[in-house]
């Protein structure tokens, strides 16, 4: 199958969330349009970069109007398929398991929660978020019945790279990557990975901190 | 104070921790040197990507040599002030911030934990990471003690404004933002923010598998 947009920048694409969540602010609070300058004001970018981003998928607004809220967060949702339900399974059931069992908005975001997985005895058959914590051992049979399409891995690195292996053997097609271990170079052509890198983002803070306070 | 490297683009250096890391796993599997070219394939970066990174600060390999991974992890870790240890608060102690005080190496990345903090009598008192969790109503007297330069927020989104406003009072300089608040837009010449916006990463992968799937 072909992608939908080949010659976006990820660059670019990775700025649609922040755009459709502040959209969805702005409808809850009954906002039905806005500048193009009061939008750019309230993300944080330019005017400039917005238009130029949008652009990039035809555009949405029109000259002396901004942008009608309702109709720009409906298209940008729908580049995003935040109206798809693709099924999604989290493997670890530690506090960081948990916490996105409980507190991500899968539904808003494309996909549904369809099954935890621990090799934890104490956790295995409680229930968190209306899904029975199931041992890693059934993975296969799980997958085999209800073809997830999306890996939530929240497992220590080192029972990564096998359980890529066998997730992927599985038909599972993408990850999201909380386990500290580099999966994209796995299978670079079949999987595809969204890595939240931590220690990453912590080191970076870091960085900006020290910039921010002066001298090494 | 001045920054040490203002002029280098923020797209290099949010890299630096990703060499950082893969460096280090190197220097734990005994890799003395290693060729631009190997170090390139396991970081899924090109080999000219990479030099064009590390010219930004000096650069550190020699032609036909490589790279030392030691003085290349030295070299990077002293960039990123990961040798640094400011205190580091959290606010918030459910799953997730219990997730991030137990897992993430704060120590290894130019922090050290100092405080926890909420508002649940339940979770107050508590012990985690050798830490008590103080009531959310200590922070002033806390933060005029033991001065923390960066706070973890791990609130709900609804009190994150007042509560940045008073740490920013208190004198935190820096906060790594879980939290769904823009925070960056509050105080834009004052503090240093890090977002971790798991919403948006998670459409950014909804975006991502649908584009490998094809079609709307």
């Amino acid at each position: 199958m072909l992608p939908n947009y080949p010659g976006v920048s990820p660059l670019v694409t990775r700025r649609l969330p922040r755009y459709y969540r502040h959209l969805t602010e702005l409808m809850k609070s009954g906002t039905e349009r806005i500048s193009s300058r009061e939008f750019a004001d309230m993300i944080g970018f330019t005017a400039s970069q917005i238009r130029q981003d949008l652009n990039c998928f035809g555009g949405f607004g029109q000259q002396g109007y901004g942008y009608n809220v309702a109709t720009l967060r409906a298209e940008i949702g729908r580049i995003l398929s935040v109206d798809k339900s693709h099924p999604a399974i989290i493997l670890g059931a530690g506090h960081l398991g948990v916490a996105l069992a409980n507190n991500m908005g899968f539904e808003q975001c494309g996909f549904r929660l369809a099954g935890i997985f621990d090799v934890n005895p104490a956790i295995v058959d409680q229930t968190i978020k209306g899904c029975v914590v199931r041992h890693t051992s059934e993975l296969s049979a799980f997958c085999a019945e209800f073809h997830p399409q999306v890996c939530v891995l929240c497992t220590p690195p080192a029972v990564v790279p096998e359980l890529v292996k066998n997730l992927v053997s599985y038909g599972v097609k993408s990850f999201w990557n909380f386990s500290q271990c580099d999966i994209s170079t796995f299978y670079p052509n079949e999987i595809v990975v969204e890595d939240v890198q931590l220690s990453d983002s912590l080191m970076n803070l870091s960085f900006h901190l020290n910039e921010k306070l002066g001298g090494h």
